[in-house]
C-alpha cells in the first residue's frame, strides 16, 4: 500500500511498537498481532515483516522498548533528586512502583518469564529482554555502589542490598497492580506514597549506623 | 453412585478440595472443574453440588484452604523459632517465601484479584478469600506488635512496618516463582536463603537503634 511509504526507515518499526503498546493496554498480550499493529499504523499486512520476524518478535520488542523507558524513568528519578545517594536511591524505588502502576499491562509483559530467558535451550546468552532488564537492575546496583562510596551503606558486594531493594519495590508494584493493597484501581500517587514509606523503612536498614 | 457413600459428611468436601488442588497444580486454574474434581474423588458428577454451588465456589474454597495452610505455616515458623521477636518475625517472612516457592500454583491462585474482592459491587463485605488473607496478614501485624512490645521496633501504627515486610517477601516470592531471580526452577531452599538475607537487611531497618 502507498501508506507504507509515509514512514522513514526506522519510524515504521517504532510506529508498530507504539501500536502494539496500545493493543496491549486495551486487549492484553493475546490481542497483540502483527496484522492488528499494521492496521493501526495504517500500513499493509506485509509491511511489519520488514521489521519483525513474527508476533513473538514484536512482543519481545515491545518489552525491550518498555525496559528502555523504565530505565530512563529510574535514571531520571535518580538525577532529579537533590540530597544524598540514599535519598536518590529512594526516589529510584518510588519511580519503579510508579512506572508499574502507571503502565501495568506493559510492566506485566516486561516480567513475563518466557520473554526473559533464551529462546533456545542450547543458547545460554540472555535474550534481548533479559539484557534490557539487566540494564535497569544495574541502575539499582549502581545506586547502591554510590551509597557505599558515600559511606551511607556498608561496603561489600552490592548485590544482596540491590536484591533486597528490588524485591521490596517489586512486591509493592505487584500488590498494587493486583489491587491487594491500596484500592482496586490504585493510582500512581497512592503507590508513590506507599513506596516512599516502605523504601524509607528499608533505607534505615541499609544505612550504616 | 455408591461411591458417594464412602465419604462421611464433610470429608467429601475436603476430598473435592484436595482433588481441585491436584488439578490446579497439573493444569492451572482453568482446568479446575467440579466434574473433574468429582471424577478424581471417585464420586458422581452430582455429588459436588452438595458442597459447592459452582466451579467458582470450589476455586474460592481452594484459595481459602490455601490461606489456612499458609497461616499455619507462618504461625509455625513464628512458634518454632527461638530468639527474640524480630528473629521470629524473620522466620515468618522466610516461611512466606518458602510457601510460595513450594506451592506456586496455589499461591498464585490465592492472590488472584478477582477472588479477593466482594462478588457483588453492592457488597462491601470482604469475601471469604479476603477474610482468610487478612488472617494471614494479621500474623505479620501481630509479629510487628510483639516486636514493638519488646522494644525492638519503634512504637506507633504497626501497619506501615507490616506492609513493608509483606511487600518485601511478596516481591521475593513473585520474582522467585517467575524465575527472575534464582533459577528458572527455583528451589524452596534457594528462596529461603535469599529471604533470610533480604529480611535480615530489612530487620536492621525496622530495629530501634
Amino acid at each position: 500500500m502507498a501508506n507504507d511509504d509515509r514512514y522513514h526507515h526506522g519510524n515504521l518499526r517504532q510506529a508498530l511498537i507504539d501500536a502494539g503498546l496500545d493493543i496491549l493496554e486495551e486487549r492484553g498480550v493475546d490481542g497483540v498481532t502483527l496484522r492488528e499493529a499494521a492496521r493501526r499504523a495504517g500500513v499493509s499486512h506485509a509491511a511489519p515483516y520488514h521489521h519483525f520476524s513474527d508476533k513473538a518478535n514484536l512482543i519481545e520488542s515491545i518489552a525491550v522498548h518498555g525496559f528502555e523507558g523504565f530505565a530512563r524513568a529510574l535514571q531520571r528519578a535518580w538525577e532529579s533528586t537533590s540530597g544524598n545517594a540514599l535519598e536518590r536511591l529512594q526516589s529510584t524505588g518510588i519511580a519503579y512502583v510508579a512506572f508499574a502502576l502507571g503502565r501495568p499491562a506493559l510492566f506485566r509483559l516486561m516480567n513475563r518469564q518466557e520473554l526473559r530467558t533464551p529462546r533456545l535451550a542450547s543458547d545460554n546468552e540472555p535474550g534481548p529482554v533479559e539484557q534490557a532488564a539487566h540494564a535497569s537492575y544495574q541502575i539499582l546496583v549502581d545506586g547502591i555502589i554510590e551509597c557505599q562510596a558515600a559511606g551511607l551503606i556498608a561496603r561489600g558486594d552490592p548485590n544482596p542490598y540491590a536484591l533486597t531493594a528490588w524485591s521490596l519495590v517489586h512486591g509493592l508494584a505487584v500488590l498494587g497492580m493486583d489491587g491487594l493493597i491500596i484500592d482496586r484501581e490504585p493510582t500512581v500517587e497512592a503507590g508513590e506514597q506507599l513506596a516512599r514509606m516502605a523504601t524509607g523503612v528499608l533505607g534505615q536498614g541499609l544505612m550504616v549506623r
